[in-house]
């Protein structure tokens, strides 16, 4: 029922992703008169695979996630969340407030057994097509000990959605050299190195986009300043492409021929094509779409959590902590 | 002597500054007879307006920086310092190894009264034509004073080389609402709310290109993330881009077509032109140039030093510093 353009939006995506999915099944969740609504307006009342299940509240896009998890029970969101803890779904996806998604679904799913805290991850465009980082934003400091557990969360799901077997993981640092960053980096760097995991070390700001890399490993601050920093040049080179090619008539024309390939760029590049964070490290799959996500990339949320179910995400992460790490990996580094 | 691109590469562009700038004298500190048969090379051993220091070593670009500083006192870098200290220069530029030149600035120099360690500035493009950001990673840990002093810092620069009266201060943040972020963050919000700075609020990663803003304060961790993200996604859109244009005999003609529209493209997002980072907070003027920086962005950094010894910008600092904080700012917030 939330995110910037409305239920409309979360509709119309439904109905894209069950024409996408031929096994696809689907419940919406929020009011029942306005969901039988919008599918009554759009002819699909009766359709065989999408179900709605009543939910009475909202929970507004800035409102306290402490405040959402405490009074408002009945939230389509919490009422999704409940429907996967219940094994009623496999997955919930929302495009509502991100710290009452993740408050929620750490109260009512609880993290898998070895992991502190769920962290969010998302595939972002790199030069061999896309890389994934965690932690986006859900935790602003981590120890060194849950980086390496964001490593394993990274590398199982990568692993499981996409069959790469051994996932090149690096962490995020201000400098490749064994002397760089503060005392949790380096020590999340032995962890890293003790354990089974293919650990290929420092990775800069710049390497993410640019280098050969499966999983970059970072603290949610630093994840969150690196993705958005992302976006905002995106944005900016966009801005400027758009100015150079409506100067004159001259680069209008040239803008024209060009059009092709600038909008095979656009399609590259297209946040839309990459919407669909994963919250990791939860008995459960919980897919937060961004806000502002149109039908187009809200479907695509969709498909991240088709892709985590067939693939039973959390069961390999659960296997692989287990293989990860060595029998006592902290202890051993701190001794 | 150091940097990627070797002497040839400064001797070029100390000349190509020196007919940018009539009235400026430089100062080359290195081996004497390498750059003495630079000079003649180029037939202008005679310049005026250009003389050779003798230095007898080179910092190299992997060395540590304590042990550069404690073993090598006859380094160029050092040379070049100890010329600022002397007041026989005004400002050192150097494309050499940033931790040791950060460490030797700091050991000649001495930071200004009221700063606790020096900040690495810069100019980036965005929006509006370019922002600075500090600090760009010679602080991986920072208190809340030190965002603070590096906001007068900021805003000192600022004011001195552009003019710009109250220039616009932001602190990056992973959320824009005041309950975002870590408590170091948070403290420094409220010491810049109680500062006479011109204090805007929180800004969010993508805000650094996209936001109407002057001056944006970090930590060197977040900062350098932050800077080479940027630097990362440039590239990676550029990379696209020739990928998209090369594609067929079609979008190769379209290429030809757009070429001004994507030259003046190039030229805007030219990391050339934004070549220069200022070590702020020191009693004297250093400026860094990318190790790998060619002659046109060689030239690009002694313009940042021009400008800045034009403007006096750390008595500036000096001045800004007195004015900008309440009597006892931290006392009081934390009281």
């Amino acid at each position: 029922m939330s995110g910037d353009h409305g239920h409309e939006t979360i509709v119309d995506a439904a109905l894209l992703a069950l024409a996408a999915h031929p096994e696809l099944q689907m419940i919406l969740v929020g009011d029942e008169p306005t969901l039988l609504r919008d599918l009554g307006a759009r002819g699909r009342a009766g359709e065989a695979r999408l179900r709605i299940r009543h939910a009475s509240e909202v929970v507004g896009m800035d409102e306290s996630p402490a405040k959402a998890l405490r009074s408002k029970k009945d939230s389509s969101m919490r009422v999704a969340i409940d429907l996967v803890k219940q094994g009623v779904a496999h997955a919930a996806v929302s495009a509502g407030n991100t710290g009452a998604l993740m408050a929620t679904a750490k109260f009512v799913l609880k993290t898998l057994p070895g992991i502190d805290r769920p962290a969010i991850i998302s595939a972002i465009p790199s030069i061999n097509g896309h890389v994934h980082m965690l932690d986006l934003g859900a935790n602003a400091e981590c120890s060194a000990e849950q980086l390496l557990q964001f490593a394993v969360m990274g590398s199982a799901l990568v692993t499981a959605t996409l069959g790469i077997e051994r996932p090149k993981v690096g962490l995020l640092n201000i400098g490749e050299e064994e002397i760089k960053g503060n005392e949790v980096i380096k020590q999340a760097a032995q962890l890293l190195q003790a354990s089974s995991l293919n650990y290929i070390g420092f990775v800069e700001g710049d390497g993410i986009f640019l280098r050969d890399i499966d999983v970059v490993v970072c603290d949610g601050f630093a994840g969150n300043i690196a993705l958005k920093t992302g976006e905002g040049v995106a944005r900016l080179i966009y801005h400027f492409i758009r100015q150079e090619f409506t100067r004159s008539i001259f680069t209008r024309f040239a803008a024209l021929m060009a059009l092709p390939a600038l909008k095979a760029l656009g399609r590259r590049m297209d946040p839309r094509n990459y919407n669909g964070a994963s919250f990791v490290g939860l008995n459960g799959i919980v897919i937060k779409s961004h806000g502002s996500a149109d039908t187009q990339a809200f479907a695509a949320a969709i498909r991240v959590a088709v892709r985590e179910v067939e693939n039973a995400v959390p069961a390999r992460i659960t296997r692989l902590l287990a293989e990860a790490l060595p029998a006592a990996p902290v202890a051993a580094v701190k001794g």
